[in-house]
């Protein structure tokens, strides 16, 4: 089996996993800090979505750490299809909601301007680490994907 | 070469696109039928994107009516790679725009509930809609991906 970087045991998939935890962190920590976010659907959504990528993207990172470690990878068609469907919802999700989050502070700071520029910057931020954390999903997803022919 | 329905130059990949140019020209028209959208920039972004879409898709379906009419199917790997990557692009744009307008048409609900029904609706029309078109074209994107390996 070719050993293709970015996919499932690798090192690059590691550090993909790795960023993927941390920008879902960080996206959910800056959304939350204030209580605010309940007033908008779409600062709900990102909580939610935020809280289903955390733990899947951290479990995956401890299972890519442990393949690293021992120099095996344990990959089995089953799996790695499960693997490939989870990320690519995932990924719709999280993008779903950086959008979602993004255009929402859009207005925010458009409608009213005067009191938004002490919170919306955090909502700012946590769109932004919420795109990051799209981009490493979809990318994991695509270098899976593309193993699934060969095995 | 395996006949994958809804690859390029099938059946089913002219009924997709045609359900895509059909949808995205739906979402348009909803959206831009009075003039208020430039007032949200998620709205122009929808506006822009679907600009892209409709001779995007309307093009394809012309290829696949061909393709279907003279039951020859003339897929190039050059080509079919471009097309993929060409339909993978327009779907995470569709994707982003339709939630986009979806949450935006959201908060206006709720900011403004006394004077936006009358156009409101008219707005999530158009974010269904492109929702509709985004769903074909992942769909045909995904095929076409899947046929790749096999060239």
């Amino acid at each position: 089996m070719a050993e293709l970087p970015g996919s499932v045991g690798t090192c690059a998939s590691f550090c993909l996993r790795l960023g993927q935890t941390i920008f879902s962190s960080a996206s959910l920590l800056f959304m939350s800090m204030g209580v605010g976010f309940y007033n908008y659907t779409a600062f709900c959504y990102m909580v939610t979505i935020m809280g289903l990528v955390i733990p899947w993207s951290f479990t995956l990172a401890m299972v890519d750490g442990y393949s690293v470690m021992v120099k095996r990878l344990t990959r089995q068609p089953g799996i790695l299809i499960i693997i490939v469907v989870g990320d690519w919802v995932l990924s719709i999700l999280t993008l779903a909601a950086a959008c979602s989050t993004a255009s929402v502070v859009d207005v925010l700071l458009y409608s009213n301007g005067l009191y938004c520029p002490k919170v919306c910057s955090r909502y700012q931020v946590s769109a932004a680490m919420a795109f990051l954390s799209w981009f490493c999903s979809s990318a994991t997803s695509l270098f899976n994907l593309w193993l699934i022919p060969s095995l």
